[in-house]
């Protein structure tokens, strides 16, 4: 059995491993090339911009460790979304960590029968 | 004409307007019963918690007028989604003013034949 909502799971577990290991061309698979993603203080950030900012900080810059957990995935053709709470540990180059937590949403599309990330809104924000 | 995309243009604009003056009742047949607003920093809010706390603001808490610069409209049969630049000005009851600005995602649904709010993702963000 290998269901959308199945292979939109797998997509998210790769996406966190492929972020913590640092391997940004993996990551940037999982994406269709005209993704946007969404965060509070920022502009907009489009697929150039974010393996940019992922290759610098793969490159010396802060590893981030992190958990999803999923509450709701929703499937609509060849659409989906999907909510989740998210937490992550933040490592500044320097050791110092930094816990940040808050919930995601984001928009998938399935692209010549492979679901990729469309659209990201990430409400991370350092815990308290 | 009455496109989807109109109808839901129409909707963001009904619930800007109800928002600005109070009108908590109006907000609340804008949503699906099982919405969830989504933001850093807060525990997900469903329709009964919206309605809690819209009523408090409405009765001598702050206010709120905003503008929402919708960047995009898609339609996905009974689903749909679309992006914004929200800017807030928020007036405190000591008559204090806060800027706040940021992006929103929204998940709209067409239910008997009405599109409403379903899920929110919220990055509004003090101004700097």
């Amino acid at each position: 059995m290998n269901t959308d909502e199945q292979q939109i799971r797998r997509l998210i577990a790769t996406w966190m491993e492929a972020s913590k290991s640092g391997d940004v061309e993996t990551v940037l698979t999982l994406m269709s090339d005209d993704v946007v993603f969404l965060r509070g203080g920022h502009a907009p950030m489009d697929k150039q911009e974010f393996a940019r900012t992922a290759r610098a900080q793969a490159d010396g810059g802060p590893q981030f460790d992190g958990a999803s957990d999923i509450r709701e995935i929703r499937i609509m053709g060849e659409w989906a979304f999907a909510w989740s709470q998210l937490s992550v540990k933040a490592t500044m180059p320097d050791g110092a960590q930094k816990q940040l937590a808050g919930p995601t949403l984001t928009i998938f599309r399935k692209l010549d029968g492979k679901w990729v990330l469309a659209r990201d809104a990430n409400m991370l924000a350092p815990v308290q």
